[in-house]
């Protein structure tokens, strides 16, 4: 058994006991190879999971090796199919201090920065290392370099519509409220639902079948998985989370070969896992400094023309140094939070490797000027967006910050285009576009790049408004994300070279359609104000035929005229934690934790804690998750895609395959 | 206005008053015509609902009119596109007795039986009636006569692997428990998840967003919307559930036009909701003692050729009279259950325009015996089944009856075939097949009929276990489900003139794949020891990567060893009532309502109220709907195509649409 695949005796070991308890592990062997392989993880030789790559397609070969204590590093080499690697000059390196180990291991990882092949077929990836008194390891590994499929004409170019956490359920309600049913039948579809072609899509990590938005986007467009929180990279074992392995990105690639542009519009803030998820390597989707620096810094890589969103924090030059603790002082709420230690330093191998920028911990820098520039038009609002769009056909290179962080949603934006709320007033920002402004001015500014372009258009707080399950907030981001869909729908109808997919990242809440109000909304509000008791939920939840159909009034701006209606659908929660549940839409909305608030509304009247949403008025509801939100599931969401090549996205297929389909859609060139 | 449409005034009143508040209105008026359409209901001329019809298929029109106090029905004539009707001798009638109407309204309804055209496009359909005294009423509706799409060669035999209550949640929990993740990846698909085109499906019925089992597959087989508990039929203002208008179902359509034969298998009670509803015309779907008569009376224009699943309590002669107060003495709980007031006489018009069978209300009719006499071989258990197959290839018609009402679930089938349990002997059937080989033997009955074949298949219990939120019961429902799915795939990859569908009636439970125990099975038996602790829900209940790659070990038979595995994932439930979760099997499993136990199993030890389960221990979660059990949701569910015109079946669909798609693929003849 210690010739088994030619494993040495030690590693053997070191798979049996695991990569996980490998802090036990004998010296010298190799406790992680990457990219990661269940023949490496198990030694199982037909593995069921083996990272898989685009014909010359770059990725990082890294692994981490005990050493004997007191022993240093003294040679590595990795190997692929029993062929040494021949690395670029400076793009290979040891890492021996700042590892995340344990203490009493002794350890060093070693790297070789953007390898790639064009052979297709499963290789043997190996690396051999040796210790300072001679003794050798190796260990043993593998991936795959998948031939691209091609038919038919190749698109040019790719739009993602990612309705973060947007599984079946949201979908189907948006469309009860939006179309309204008349007897049995859907009186009209989404644009999403016009779509000719669906999928199921399985969302897992590689940590975990739940995951969150950072794999969640990044497995679309890298073709592999990523460990939750990390985006674009594979997990190691340094604390530095922006020298992690990467993988390129399907707007690198795409880039690099074919010289296409790319466009970012989401309605978070613009740091947030889904957008970064598109074009930055972290292993921490909280760095938020260094997040928006890669974007514009690393530019040349990803063909960025386009960025919106929320998050002008980032984007400010903060001026209030560091105090000792890790406090400031007297910086503005509204002010920047740029901060040394959400920023980064690149290694000199990832430079190397990936001509990447080196970056720099520069808390201070005016990142807003730096964009314009780098002849990026900024629009700070609406109207300056219009502006920008309407001189010359519009920029060539667009970025749009629209709020301080997320922007605000859908319900609270249209309340205050139709004069019935200050609420993104007190926000601070009165003027933010809607997302279906934002994508029809970014595929504007795209469509401007001869070679084409990758596009992706979040609805962000669908995943967001859920967690909190606010009802009435996340209905309202998915008419607003699917009016969007619209515009991309509309571009790939007068554009035929362009395929459009609607997908989600993940499912958020199990958010379900149990049915609707027996009651008028006046009886919903006497029911409730009495808090508690079980008998007023018997009384208003209607299910089966007493569901019937909900009906709500769309007003010529594409919005419900209220989501208060006599008679509303109700939604449950099948990740949900424990609330206060009145059916009625929040007036004072409940809050992403991640959006500060400033000006005239106070904190107090915007509870982050669905658990005392509402003053505790309502039906106490006991969840089954711990904590106050409601969480993400396992679940596959839905896929629908329209345009060139859209038939290649039916079926059950996992949000990895995702990349290799787009990938022959648009017939990638080498 | 009076003139809008050419409808009458009296008419334009009844329409803006409304059919549900028709008590009110003035007569003579028309307050219901049928096919349902949204012109009659609204006056909307363009309507966003419109009964659907393939040419030839045939349908019932039926008016309900009010007439003034004294008078009566002089005269009424149907007209489509302005030209009467012309129905055939015997096949219209008045009923102005057993109305369901108030007691204070004078009516008459009126119906022409089996009425069909050839002609494609948009009918208007009207009815005149005429009062005693003269005045004249009428009424417009329409409905669509669709031409049948035609591309390539036609198939022959269709499938549709139906698994009841099955949401986008119930296939990936099962992926997950049945094929494992490693490292983000499932290590195998599903048969399901292997079908090349998959397609989400709108599942509302004609009265809510909420559909239960008999429209949710009703409307998958006669391309319209039936009403809740309503089977292939329309809604009406009598209080004979057998009159309704009918719709002719797919396999009547094909019989009557390409002789093909139809197989239905259930886990279910065979005259339960899902099997009733390919086959018999009822608006009440808890008729029992007549809809299995219908399925044998019928079967000249059904096709019949295989019925399995449970209720053999349908299928023995009752002896036993009723008492006057509607109670009997002496029957024992696993003899018959037939009685007279579940059955029909069906009246002389459906008889005549249907060619159907009158009917008898014989509740001492020997079913059993007539199905014998009618060339179907019997079998009563595993074994019979598999000696009636091995015989001359099987015979040429086949019933199988396994249990009283509802089959056990395969969680207690398998337990006992491993010998670890006595569950289904206690209830008295101790030799249940599973649906895989039913569904083998019911393919193999069904491939000799040459001109092809109509077979449903259900998982029934998928629904019913997830009503009573027993995770660990349906999840292996899903799992037997699946296997089924196989052997359909087998049939259609060596028969390629078949397609397979597999798809849900609706969503149950709104069920949530949360993440998954932090703790070992003892531990959380340790955790429910103490009832009613949020903190112990704290502690176990892990979310995203804390729930990382559940592991359960498969045996040979296709099945888990234990559900109760360290680590186990957890699944929420978004349209929950109250309950107490322990998150381990049930030991004591809970019980479908419908299903009497007998034989040495107390009662008491199968609760069919979750909220007293696991005898209170565990943790309260307080649900979001009223009642004892989850409900079924409004959204989506995703459906598989396989084999010849699968190609046809993806995008967003609604159930009614499938029939179109599925008639297309066989290519109809008229």
């Amino acid at each position: 058994m210690s010739n088994y695949f030619g494993l040495s005796r030690r590693l053997l070991a070191a798979m049996l006991l695991g990569a996980g308890s490998a802090g036990a592990l004998a010296a010298p062997a190799v406790s992680r190879l990457t990219p990661p392989s269940e023949l490496f993880a198990s030694g199982n030789p037909n593995p069921p999971y083996i990272a898989r790559f685009l014909p010359g397609q770059r990725f990082d070969l890294q692994a981490t090796v005990r050493l004997d204590a007191g022993a240093t590093l003294k040679d590595f080499q990795f190997s692929v199919d029993g062929v040494a690697t021949r690395p670029a000059p400076d793009t290979t390196s040891v890492v021996t201090t700042g590892l995340t180990l344990p203490k009493d291991v002794n350890a060093a990882v070693v790297s070789q920065r953007a390898f790639s092949t064009l052979k297709t077929g499963v290789h043997r990836l190996a690396v051999r290392a040796t210790q300072s008194d001679g003794q050798t390891v190796t260990a043993e590994g593998n991936f795959e370099v998948v031939a691209l499929e091609r038919d038919g004409r190749p698109a040019k170019n790719i739009i993602i519509m990612l309705g973060d956490g947007m599984g079946a359920t949201h979908r189907t309600a948006a469309r009860i409220i939006g179309r309204g049913y008349a007897q049995g039948k859907a009186k009209g579809l989404l644009a999403m639902d016009s779509f000719p072609y669906t999928g199921m899509v399985m969302t897992s990590s590689l940590d975990a079948i739940v995951t969150d938005s950072s794999p969640g986007m990044s497995n679309y467009v890298t073709g592999n998985k990523s460990s939750n929180n990390q985006e674009g990279v594979w997990p190691d074992d340094t604390a530095d989370a922006f020298d992690n392995p990467r993988i390129e990105y399907l707007s690198e690639y795409l880039h690099r070969t074919q010289g296409k542009a790319l466009g970012i519009v989401t309605t978070a803030d613009i740091f947030d896992a889904t957008p970064a998820s598109m074009a930055v390597h972290t292993s921490n989707r909280g760095n938020g400094t260094g997040i928006v620096d890669q974007f514009l810094d690393d530019r040349h890589l990803t063909g960025l023309s386009v960025l919106m969103g929320g998050g002008r924090k980032w984007f400010l030059p903060n001026g209030d140094a560091l105090k000792a603790d890790g406090s400031r002082s007297g910086q503005p709420m509204n002010g920047s939070q740029r901060d040394d230690r959400t920023d980064y330093v690149l290694p000199a191998d990832v430079v190397a490797g990936w001509k990447a920028s080196p970056g720099k911990k520069d808390a201070s820098r005016d990142l807003l000027a730096d964009f314009q520039g780098s002849g990026f038009a900024y629009a700070h609002d609406g109207a300056a967006l219009k502006t920008a769009m309407a001189s010359k056909g519009g920029p060539d290179k667009l970025l749009g910050l629209f709020a301080y962080s997320n922007m605000n949603v859908a319900f609270d934006k249209i309340n205050k285009r139709r004069g019935a709320s200050t609420i993104v007033d007190d926000y601070g920002f009165p003027d933010q576009p809607m997302l279906d402004e934002m994508t029809g001015a970014a595929l504007q500014v795209l469509a401007k790049n001869k070679n084409g372009f990758v596009a992706m258009i979040e609805g962000a707080s669908i995943d967001k408004q859920s967690h909190l399950m606010d009802t009435d907030r996340w209905l309202l981001e998915v008419i607003e994300f699917d009016r969007a869909v619209l515009v991309a729908k509309d571009f790939a109808a007068s554009h035929p070279d362009t395929i459009v997919i609607v997908t989600a990242d993940h499912e958020c809440s199990g958010a379900s359609i149990i049915g609707a109000s027996t009651k008028p909304v006046s009886a919903l509000r006497d029911a409730t104000s009495a808090p508690g008791l079980a008998a007023q939920r018997d009384a208003v939840v209607g299910t089966y035929q007493a569901a019937k159909f909900p009906k709500y009034t769309m007003e010529a701006d594409g919005y419900p005229s209220s989501t208060d209606v006599d008679y509303k659908m109700l939604i449950g929660y099948g990740a949900n934690a424990d609330r206060y549940e009145t059916w009625l839409a929040n007036t004072t909305p409940t809050q992403d934790s991640q959006q500060p608030f400033v000006g005239k509304a106070p904190l107090s009247t915007y509870p982050d804690n669905p658990n005392v949403r509402n003053a505790k008025t309502g039906f106490m509801i006991t969840g089954q998750v711990p904590g106050d939100q409601a969480v993400h599931t396992a679940t596959d969401v839905p896929l629908s895609a329209y345009g060139r090549g859209a038939h290649r996205l039916s079926g059950v297929m996992d949000n990895a395959d995702v990349f290799f389909k787009l990938a022959a859609v648009v017939g990638g060139k080498r």
